[in-house]
């Protein structure tokens, strides 16, 4: 073909974002991911606990080929990137790597977890970035039952009974909430030996309070209902040591057999191979057109780009990302239309943000408006059942939360187990 | 507690049919199963060709201690029993064996696969008895795409569009016809390097004909439809050598990335350590009342027991594992009410047997009674919905099946990956 060719790295919400832009373009586009399938990442803590199953967030990426003829999908892992070259390094599952030549580059590729230096706590502390994450915690908390009910030690009860998730933030504070009332609603009177309204629920952060991102107003509202769901609030607290058994924070030992990590981000690997100047986070610090300061046909969206607007950082959350992707999606378009190199500034519209606290609890903030309560919590449940991707999907998670709200069960409570084998 | 103490051994159909009818009894029951969840067997197929996710047609063993005050459940592999003695001993996950006593053992262990003789067959042709395998079987069909579109050399894009599946009993058929149109519909316009529908399916039986537990006019239309879809169907062909690149079959090598086994199956190891007569495959051959010939407290149901009824076989489905188990559950039930040694013995109520070929058609016999075709093909959805054990399973199977009828979209489309880590 003798289009241009437009490679965008990551299929999460900026580079979808991105790849729908250049629908009708003339240029090949070409869509790498190393997942087969886009995930809707605000209700990931929900399949981290049983509430959704993973298909009832995830969008087959290649479904995306389907509603657009230029565009093309590939599932691999992006080892190296030669800017001068206009080159990358894929390499396919089983495959030997290719070279994959570009004419433009979207960089989507979001973040992962950060564990400030210390990597060991990954073991021991998972983090929530993926579908493979969710399952993996949600096989966690599940089996932390499972042993708490068929041990005769106390404190090895306790232990498993007790959960520590390091890190305030949004992720951390409707992880926490799900659990409690997965504690005190769906698992009550399925065990003999214990009762699962006793389990413990630290959520520890190292910052001076939670929701750090939310009016310290909400936050206060946030805490305050957690702790009503039994959940302990340590702010200012710095997570010394992470093992098998527990964790050290703020000087005081937490035994603990399921310590989740929703502190930090930092940027995917992808970036450092940009060559580019980088936030402490490893985000590419893009030009107000989000293209890199030293090639204006590489752009940086989504969570893998540090972006400012009037001196305030643009926040890591999905409304951004799309903004992101669409707006370097729209530039090369143009780009492609008539041969410019200016990239008009992105303008972040902030439509908002949220988080919720469990049953008919959540927090708003946009602009200088707040809310909180069930009301919001309903408009919450509204507004991300019609982002929600497809028809399916919505319908699915609607029974999905209808069933759950009315009979408190949680339909997703498998803990997977090997294939079979012979 | 005083009261006596029944074990169930295996959360399927007929160890969760005995587990209620002992609702109520004064006896103090234990199920306990390696996995946490029930799974609704006939419809695994579906999910290993992505319609449906694993949630759908699962439900959590624990579930059914809440509905049931005497029911307690243990997650845990048993790895001894110990007849004389009367006790079992539980390896539960990550923990010390421990012994349990029982005053009443059934076992619904259920079968595994036989690769009759050839278990170096499981490492390239892995079977569909669990959720895991059914993810595992949808996660290698949809690679094998992946590698087709990505690859240059025509033998191994042949080799990956070429799926071969041994045994053609309805998990066979059922299975090829899904991946059949899967590969027609759901993948069409998806690539942009090879063509989804040029994919090959064959079915190898060993056998002289398809579907052998129904009536020959039967299978005949059933594999008609399954050469329609394109299914390529080879009887009494025994399949000689497994290797990762394909099988030699009837004298004919077919190169094959994707070898699936729905051949034969055995009783599960279990079984055997109650040392007492047993079949060919392995499954006991238990007295007319269900019991052990050298133990009336010992009763083995469902797949893993040897029935015969007139001379003839009680088939491995889902509606005989049923009335096995509420046939032991009730015998001990009355013994518990009175003492008594006596077994009534076990009648097989035949409602009938049906496999499904692809959309629109399904063929069905009950007694005398022949039937065929799209009719066949809605009873047969209407009675898999009616019987799924919960409401939401029911509605989430619904919607998912009225989708994929209208949008030919399958949105359980997941390779999963291992957990992000750092």
């Amino acid at each position: 073909m003798a289009f241009p060719r437009v490679v965008i790295v990551g299929g999460g919400f900026a580079g979808v974002a991105a790849a729908r832009e250049l629908r009708g373009s003339k240029a090949e586009v070409l869509l790498i991911d190393r997942r087969n399938h886009h995930i809707f990442q605000p209700l990931l803590y929900q399949v981290a606990t049983a509430v959704l199953a993973p298909a009832d967030i995830a969008t087959p990426l290649r479904q995306l080929a389907e509603q657009q003829a230029n565009l093309s999908v590939m599932l691999g892992e992006v080892s190296a990137v030669d800017r001068r070259a206009r080159t990358l390094t894929v390499s396919p599952a089983d495959m030997a790597p290719r070279t994959i030549p570009f004419d433009y580059l979207v960089v989507a590729t979001g973040v992962r977890a950060n564990y400030f230096g210390h990597d060991e706590f990954a073991a021991h502390a998972p983090c929530l970035k993926t579908l493979a994450d969710a399952e993996a915690i949600r096989a966690r908390i599940l089996s932390a039952y499972e042993r708490a009910e068929q041990t005769d030690d106390v404190a090895q009860r306790r232990r498993a009974m007790t959960f520590v998730l390091v890190g305030a933030g949004p992720t951390g504070v409707e992880l926490a909430a799900s659990m409690a009332q997965m504690a005190r609603i769906t698992l009550q009177s399925n065990f003999r030996h214990i009762d699962p309204t006793e389990t413990r629920i630290v959520l520890v952060e190292a910052g001076p309070r939670a929701l750090a991102t939310f009016d310290e107003s909400l936050a206060r509202k946030a805490v305050e209902r957690l702790e009503a769901l039994g959940v302990e609030v340590r702010v200012g607290t710095r997570v010394e040591a992470i093992d098998a058994r527990g964790v050290l924070a703020g000087g005081q030992r937490i035994e603990s057999a399921t310590v989740l990590w929703t502190a930090g981000v930092q940027a995917s690997r992808l970036v450092a191979m940009l060559e580019t100047k980088t936030d402490r986070a490893g985000r590419a610090s893009v030009e107000p057109g989000l293209h890199l300061a030293e090639d204006v046909n590489v752009f940086v969206v989504g969570d893998a780009a540090s972006v400012t607007q009037d001196g305030q950082p643009v926040p890591g959350v999905a409304q951004a990302a799309i903004q992101e992707g669409r707006h370097a999606g729209r530039a090369i378009a143009a780009r492609l239309r008539e041969p410019r190199t200016d990239t008009p500034p992105f303008r972040y519209n902030d439509r908002g943000n949220m988080a919720v606290v469990g049953k008919n609890f959540a927090v708003l903030q946009r602009g200088r408006w707040r809310a909180s309560g069930i009301t919001t919590w309903l408009l919450w449940a509204l507004l991300h059942v019609a982002f929600l991707p497809q028809l399916q999907n919505r319908l699915r998670v609607q029974i999905q939360w209808v069933w759950s709200y009315l009979s408190g069960q949680r339909s997703s409570r498998l803990i997977p187990e090997t294939p079979s084998g012979s």
